[in-house]
């Protein structure tokens, strides 16, 4: 039988109510098999970012990251939303091993050229290191990967949290059944973003396309859609976007996608 | 013949100078066999505690970790300056692995009990998982620690970096011939500390005493020494105090420690 890993990505939003990282946590913990979770860190990054007079920017969603904001990813991300996790899935008995993608070399990215737009230091990736990953899952580790990477010239990057944990299903996805699990604040994709019983059970290409067409996406989920399709184009299993409940595999609501 | 194993920790002022920083980091990758590097950043951490209003307590060298202090050295430490190295050492061929205490449960503190002085969540170490240490150097990997612990319980804590450095060569002491270097802004221990031509090339307990009692030895030097005295008495081969040009094995000044 091929071996599986499931890749969690958990949102900024989850880490900022104790009741809600609780629960990822435990649900994260209770996962059998190879696994892998992968955070952002936006809203704590954004309070330390204002406590230090730096303000942040953001155009789309997607923060701006000049000199001073790097600063402040690095030691959000990678320090305290990074350490806090793997102190508290370590209390749970899950082997966490937290990581940035400069760490041994796991996730190399460039720097996004300037465009329309300047990011700052914002990383497009360009490769994961499946080899060195799978010999951390093999030894029996959880890595924790906090949204940052690095160019391999030394400069550390920010890379969306969405897209890197597709990048490592996808690297890892290669040799194993890869499943990709966005978990946040909600109870899937919903068809009316006010209402939490229109979660939509199966999101495939086509309806996507239709619901792009009708307005009926909310513009925030459109770029995790992509990554998600992206995915299981170049060979995920499987993705599902829910909430932290979908971790411990009840039957609760959520959306799979399919292509 | 026995394996080795360098474990090398900086000074927090070598992190503080770009041409410092460097030379530790040319010397540190240039280093043959098993290495780990160990490091502090207290005087960054003072800068980010400020800028956040929340002013550093000290006593006695030792920095008092209110539950405030202890997210910044978690941002500091275990954020931007191990992130900051692990991309620096890795863009020199380095294979860098950042780690703190609690990553793969390495190192297990407990919480200082409050005596005459509550230093706040500070950890004096229990133990490190040497064998999971030792699987990472087998994997070719050079971990790089920030000097932060954990209870097993969930708490994150704050232990002093030379201190993490002396444990984790005598953990690996016991299975292997582990040399430690503490590296610094001077040559060495000095008889005169305003006077880098009275370096000690060879400092052992007989000596380290008579300086003591003649108070030639500097306060902050007395902590160190204890620790490298101690780190030899529980089996560890070699200890040296000096400079960054001390891990390119040249014929510079240093402290060579002995019983």
């Amino acid at each position: 039988m091929q071996k599986t890993v499931s890749i969690v990505k958990i949102g900024g939003a989850l880490l900022e109510e104790e009741a809600l990282l609780e629960a990822v946590c435990q649900g994260f913990s209770a996962m059998g098999g190879a696994k892998i979770l992968v955070h952002g860190g936006g809203q704590q990054a954004s309070r330390v970012s204002q406590a230090l007079g730096i303000t942040p920017k953001m155009v789309d969603g997607r923060r701006i990251t000049d000199a001073d904001s790097l600063k402040v990813v690095v030691m959000v991300y990678g320090g305290l939303a990074n350490k806090t996790l793997v102190a508290r899935l370590q209390a749970l008995g899950c082997n966490a091993l937290g990581l940035s993608g400069a760490d041994a070399g796991l996730i190399r990215a460039r720097k996004r050229p300037p465009g329309n737009l300047d990011y700052g230091f914002v990383g497009d990736v360009e490769h994961v290191a499946a080899d060195t990953l799978t010999t951390l899952l093999d030894a029996g580790l959880v890595p924790v990967f906090s949204a940052l990477t690095h160019d391999g010239r030394g400069q550390l990057l920010n890379t969306n949290a969405d897209t890197v944990a597709a990048e490592i299903a996808v690297a890892l996805g290669r040799e194993r059944r890869a499943r990709l699990y966005y978990c946040f604040d909600k109870p899937g994709v919903l068809r009316q973003v006010t209402d939490p019983e229109s979660t939509i059970p199966l999101l495939d290409q086509r309806l996507f396309r239709e619901l792009l067409e009708r307005g009926e996406i909310a513009a925030g989920m459109i770029p995790k859609l992509t990554n998600a399709f992206h995915a299981l184009e170049r060979g995920v299993s499987e993705v599902y976007i829910g909430p932290p409940t979908l971790l411990e595999g009840v039957s609760g609501p959520f959306t799979k996608i399919s292509l």
